[in-house]
């Protein structure tokens, strides 16, 4: 098993020790996957394709029902697969109970109240005790393989969004455009979208979370704001553009554009390791401030991506952590009048050893 | 606002009164949406997109983020509408403290521990108790305008598994025949599948969890699962079909579908008002056994469907609660063998006033 996947496990197994754990018990989907490769997403919100015991020393589990044991074969020692019963977390913390003598650890914001419940009553032989983050944070930096699969992923996109314009024609629906998107997606290689397409035309171009309309139409005279993402080889990409429909671009939307992809350029020529991410934030702000239109940039510059869309670090003016190589980021400044739109402009940006690469 | 989702909350106020509750935290996407028609999706899987406070007596509020702001005063009335900060559960705790005497309940395999810790710290005038099940169980019973929805959910699925056997000719592989569902799905009305397709052909049809593979194609001469859903308004269907590949099914094949079928006839026929959810996997089960295939059988019989694709009540030998009208339950027998594959068959069935209903 010397995979990328075990490679990772022997990262979050050090840091286990030095945190003085005897194991790390895994649920979220993604770091599941991130660390074996097993079932990036779960069923439904309220069921789950598995867990993974990750032990400071020894033999890691790999945890789940019976459904998904031929697929847990595939990828993991089938000596290490525990299929639970009925009680998931009752199940496992009895299988569990007295393997270690030093704590087991979770994650608060992923372990439900019930599964604290049945595994705290289970596991009686030790301590189960909060490591929020500490498998997440392995997260944050990209390891070679996967900056190679955001590579994939994002000039997928990128030749999505060089593609679209060829589709005004028809004067689509902001849902018939966002359909195209997803197909152009999933017939070029993407698994699925990496979340909903954001298709958004003239007005409903100023709403953070516009859901595409059936009868708003991208007809001539006004912008249309896609902001898009697909899952290429397991990761997200997640990018924006804003087009003008028609042949001449109205000022205010010219002034807007110039001043968001200049704001953009601005914050990802600050990009390298050790600027803090509040910062990269300041920076696109503090133009916005200088040209009078800083209350229209009305959200965060960016987040990291990778497995999930929305992951650490954020770029937002309270984050004070620096950022480091390897982290994956997206800087997407915006500018919005609910009379008439928006802009928004976004890139995926690649931390590296003395800088900034656009993806 | 008299409303489907203001009738459905009067009822669980009612509930919420007997029960001895102030109020009620609803953070599940699926019963959120029940219970007001905001967002049926969380963005991803660590992210909400907002939790509803039902009170037992006085107004409700839909807590959200910036971002839903303008999507919840679509349906809800703007003066309760509570925009959380950063640390949502906190922030909703300091906002209703002190507003209850009584007990808030929570739904314990809902929310996790963290955010139990960030509620009960900030609601100090009022305990925090579990109420699981209370907001879900009126799920169980589908109203009318739940049965229409599924109605069409189910004919779309039932219209593609119709068009589906002109698909074989190219020889397409499992991936190419699973994207071939999605199309038609999409492009036919439905917002998205219900489930991941399973598409399995030959031994693969023996997998529970198959995943359509692009290199196994569909040639004649072997037996194709498809175990496929769509959401239509709001609502998820749930089919499967076995159907043979190519001109004379094989003995074995022919067999299998027979006793499935005929096992599947029997579970049905048994449907109504008041009858033990075990007993009808117990016809199902009986059969099989009297032929000497039961240990070909190796899953339940069904589950409910409506909002999510497994919901309650589950067909399985271990559930002795008694159907009532208005459930709607897959009955889904299978028999599988590894050599060659299996069968497995599907329907949708309506619990009536007296007997039931196959959609």
């Amino acid at each position: 098993m010397d995979s990328i996947f075990a490679k990772r496990r022997g990262a979050l197994k050090e840091a286990l020790c030095e945190a003085g754990f005897g194991a790390l018990l895994i649920s979220s989907p993604a770091t599941r996957y991130y660390y074996s490769g097993f079932e990036l997403h779960d069923p439904q919100p309220n069921e789950s394709a598995g867990h993974l015991l990750i032990a400071a020393n020894g033999d890691d589990w790999l945890c789940t029902d019976a459904r998904y044991l031929d697929a847990a074969r595939r990828l993991w020692d089938p000596g290490r697969i525990f299929i639970y019963s009925a009680a998931p977390f009752t199940s496992m913390g009895e299988f569990f109970n007295g393997r270690f003598s030093k704590p087991v650890g979770f994650e608060a914001k992923t372990l439900s109240l019930a599964a604290w419940e049945g595994l705290s009553g289970a596991l009686k032989g030790c301590e189960l005790r909060r490591a929020d983050g500490l498998a997440d944070r392995f997260r944050l930096r990209k390891d070679e393989d996967e900056i190679s699969r955001m590579r994939r992923s994002c000039a997928l996109n990128q030749q999505m969004l060089e593609w679209l314009p060829s589709q005004w024609g028809g004067e689509p629906s902001e849902t018939e455009l966002a359909w195209a998107v997803e197909r152009y997606f999933r017939e070029h290689g993407a698994s699925e979208l990496a979340f909903a397409s954001i298709v958004a035309y003239g007005p409903n171009a100023a709403l953070p979370h516009a859901i595409p309309s059936p009868v708003v139409r991208v007809l001539p005279g006004g912008p249309l704001l896609a902001d898009v993402g697909c899952r290429v080889d397991g990761y997200c990409s997640d990018q924006t553009r804003t087009f003008w429909i028609g042949e001449k671009p109205a000022d205010h939307f010219r002034r807007a554009l110039e001043l968001t992809q200049e704001a953009q350029k601005r914050a990802i020529a600050l990009i390298r390791p050790g600027v803090r991410a509040c910062d990269v934030y300041a920076a696109a702000w503090e133009y916005f401030a200088a040209h009078g239109v800083e209350k229209a940039f009305t959200h965060g510059l960016g987040h990291g991506v990778g497995l999930e869309t929305h992951e650490g670090p954020s770029l937002n003016g309270r984050n004070t952590s620096p950022l480091e190589a390897g982290m994956i980021v997206t800087v997407e400044p915006g500018l919005y009048y609910p009379e008439w739109g928006g802009v928004r402009w976004e890139h995926m940006v690649l931390v590296t050893e003395d800088g900034a690469e656009i993806l």
